[in-house]
């Protein structure tokens, strides 16, 4: 048995509440090991040392390394303890406890050395947000989507529509538009909006604010926001704004406070500045070379390589307030959902007094955080509801795509991602195929429209909120940034438009309850089960008894009941 | 290789701040595997595809399982990029990302799989308490310790001082006890008080709090208190109260007012109570046997088995108001720090918002759970600086004490616990061989005054804070509650006193840095170093060049520079 390979961690994504009496387990033991049962002895901690109940683990998926054993216990008594019990084919048995793996195990002293989940406390569970377990989200870049205000100033533009817009050119996209496309966007069966930035900003992106209180002019006017989020919700439909507290726009009102006072300014401590006043060195100071890779670009902390974009100081509680503040002031016009920019660089802080202040008053405000990595930190039910899921996105992209994986391969990588979250926070990730920062996948494709659909067909049948960015109904084709935030040809048929459609209502059907992935015969298969019913999709030719609920060329979603 | 005992986790107690502008990794490899080198490719985010710093990591310790590798890198642009390269002695190499062990790593897009520390918020950072640093700390059980009111009503006192109480009796000590024997515990060299809890409740530990704003007469008065902290502050001495929030007496107010009105108590929801009124089931109907093992004794959460602790829910957002309130009062009154009891049956989400309430007024205040099983959860800076250390104690216990133990597996099991923590943690711990809840270190020694002192310099060498209970300078013994906590007596002399104060006077000179464990021929060995100086404690005999700083029988501390 291979000791190093047996991973539990209390109080985690492997162990943690599905609901008020239940508590879930899941252990890792090395890929393939073979026992003869996988089991847990648990009980009430006050009575563990005198007695225990026995619950036998299922095998629920792998990945490259790991098998994955799970199980649910149910007690009215709340206060779990609990060892797990290896039984290997000869009978031999071993006990994983705290102490770590032991051929004995001294349940007297248990107190000790039992794993614990002390008490199912309702404020710790991570709690769904109720829309977004059937929310399929539509990414708009808003300047290249629809123009819809053709009397507004639009010396701005710098591009004619037709054409393939560069970093920084402008084409004129607007609130107006989107709310003519309203319908067109629902009937692909989308009932969510995900808009990049809308508040003003000199960029075409608005990524970098400069006051997070007015609708961009390009974009439209406040009350043009306003009359979105009616007419989406008349729709029974729900939108998401970008929200970005890393930085704002060096015209930000408070950062040119400090460029004029310097430290005599009361928002000096809003940035991270090291001097007096902010400074952007020369170019030939700043030009980085392989001889002084450190070579600041400026004497402020700021976004990548961004000397227009400061770096909001959220150790400080004075921004931290402001920032939630334009939180709430955002939900409290009816915005669903905040998609938080570059997350991972500001602090945890932040993200729990946000979401604490968020949820008090807007329970169902659904909070999606930018990381691009490791991101179990904030989704322990204090910080975001989900991330936005570039591990998913990467899998994706290197199975459909890139051809760089084969099935069992991919199906490994899925499952390790899904295992790394609880399952009421994997049905809040935000999944993707590509957005405003990836090149297009349909690009990744090599412009093959076919290996797309399948990608499409992953995203909607896997665990989460699937999010596509708009265009690709057409399909738009790119690049990474900016050549993937082309316009919309509004004279072309948007030759996915009814696929899509398709796709959101079968999801609908899926069951609810575990996801993970497999193969059958060399062919990728995801599972979605329950104890009613399971759901598989075959990327590849199969044989099935189940009811097909969804097919397109080789690849079939089933549905059988259990 | 092992790959399996590869592990590294981002932003955690594996990878976290030292000060602004370092960053200390830590990563585990099998116990004993052979590497050329362990080294960690790094740069700031957006210059690591193009350029990688390159650092040695070193062999800090190792545990039963696990070599840890440490290193720390500093650099001013703190957006942290990093990957593990391992070097075999055959000069092949694998690099560790976020992708796993792999043979190849994809530099160009490592901003998919790289790990990351992605900024150095200062907020984020486990902030030290500065005094907790120097701090030694003698436990109270006030009902023992000593009484110093001879004036006031002591009918309530049922047995005389001079015999061993029971778990009901009362013995009379008090605040003013306490008070009058500040000198003799100051002159012992604590620094610091922690006394069991002071506030009005019916039983003689109180841990069952009826008021929470009145000290309890038996123990003084309101005015007692205060000067108490009046005269420990004179003394530059610290006050450490416990704090009882998982649960509070029956006789509280607001569950009287419960059990009065039910459900239309204003306080029904402050408790969690599965009915209308809170029931306590008849001893015939309440009996645990073997058959029905989950029955219930009452139909409201408590705490173990007593029906009279009914539990908080502080899933109420009210109840953690009311709590906190409770805890921002003590701490305005003077005190220095809390023991919070029983915290890991309390939602996480108290905690959290205590922690962030106290410390912006008392950013000093000293905030430590009492946690006896794996405790990561509750020491990444937002909930407590540190908890009991129960996994110390029983390394202790079962090395010194009870024989269970080789030096070699003493100090894998050291090394464990405190490779599990952030520096900065790890000097909070509150580290103790007994409490008010254990048998006397003595007993489970076998009256061995010898190995008491053996456990004593341990604890007084080891990082964190030395906790001794009351009496462990004369010495008391005794088996577990109640049999720990016997009266103080003042008519003996305490034959350890002068070996606690020479422990706490080497202890102020003995470097900050890192703390571990190992063996030499045989003996167990701690140290602690950083780059200047090195002192290590040798449990057994030993040639050694370095400056004497403390010796008894065969044990040696020694004190070397660098």
């Amino acid at each position: 048995m291979n000791q190093f390979a047996i991973l539990h961690f209390p109080d985690s994504e492997y162990a943690y509440p599905l609901d008020e009496n239940t508590l879930r387990l899941v252990l890792k033991t090395a890929r393939g090991e073979r026992f003869k049962e996988v089991s847990v002895l648990w009980n009430n901690k006050y009575d563990f040392a005198k007695r225990r109940n026995f619950t036998r683990m299922r095998l629920l998926c792998n990945d490259a390394m790991y098998d994955y054993y799970v199980c649910d216990l149910t007690c009215a008594d709340v206060r779990f303890a609990y060892v797990f019990l290896l039984t290997l084919p000869n009978d031999v048995e071993y006990y994983f406890s705290e102490e770590g793996v032991t051929s004995e195990y001294d349940f007297k002293h248990g107190y000790y050395t039992f794993f614990q989940y002390p008490f199912i406390n309702a404020a710790d569970a991570v709690s769904p947000v109720q829309w977004a377990k059937t929310a399929t989200v539509y990414q708009i870049f808003i300047d290249r989507f629809c123009r819809g205000d053709m009397e507004k100033n639009d010396t701005y533009i710098t591009q004619p529509w037709d054409l393939v817009p560069g970093a920084k050119d402008f084409a004129g996209g607007d609130i107006k538009g989107i709310l003519s496309k309203l319908d067109v966007i629902r009937d692909m069966g989308f009932n969510t909006l995900y808009l990049t930035p809308v508040f003003k900003s000199p960029s075409n992106h608005k990524y970098n604010v400069t006051d997070y209180f007015a609708v961009d002019p390009m974009f439209g006017s406040d009350e043009d926001l306003r009359r979105l989020l009616a007419a989406a919700h008349e729709r029974g439909m729900h939108v998401i704004l970008d929200a970005v507290f890393n930085h704002c726009d060096e015209s930000h009102a408070f950062f040119r406070d400090v460029k004029e006072k310097g430290r005599a300014s009361k928002y000096y401590n809003y940035f991270i500045v090291h001097g007096d006043f902010p400074e952007k060195y020369s170019p030939r100071h700043s030009e980085r070379s392989e001889e002084s890779p450190q070579t600041k670009l400026c004497n402020y902390e700021i976004f990548a390589d961004c000397t227009y974009m400061p770096k909001w100081n959220t150790s400080n509680p004075e921004v931290r307030e402001y920032l939630i503040h334009i939180a709430l002031t955002y939900l409290s016009w009816g915005v669903d959902g905040l998609r938080l920019d570059v997350a991972d660089e500001v602090s945890h802080v932040l993200w729990r007094e946000l979401k604490a202040a968020a949820k008090e008053k807007y329970p169902e405000a659904l909070l999606i955080g930018e990381v691009w990595h490791e991101n179990g930190m904030y989704l322990g039910g204090d910080e975001f509801d989900g991330v936005m899921n570039y591990k998913l996105q990467k899998v994706f992209a290197d199975y459909f795509a890139n051809d760089l994986l084969t099935a069992r391969e991919a199906a490994d990588k899925l499952n390790h991602i899904v295992m790394n979250h609880r399952r009421q926070t994997n049905e809040m990730m935000l999944n993707f195929l590509d957005n405003h920062d990836t090149p297009r996948f349909l690009r990744l494709c090599g412009e093959d429209e076919e290996k797309l659909r399948a990608a499409l067909i992953a995203l909607y049948f896997s665990v989460g909120i699937p999010c596509v960015l708009y265009g690709t109904e057409l399909p738009l084709t790119g690049d990474g940034d900016p050549d993937c935030r082309r316009t919309y040809d509004w004279a072309a048929k948007p030759r996915h438009a009814l696929f899509l459609r398709e796709l959101a209502r079968t999801r609908k059907i899926l069951p609810a309850g575990d996801f993970y992935a497999t193969t059958e015969r060399g062919a990728l298969v995801l599972v979605r089960e329950n104890e009613e019913a399971r759901a598989k999709v075959y990327f590849g030719k199969t044989e099935t008894d189940g009811e097909i609920i969804f097919e397109y060329e080789n690849m079939k979603i089933i549905k059988e009941k259990k």
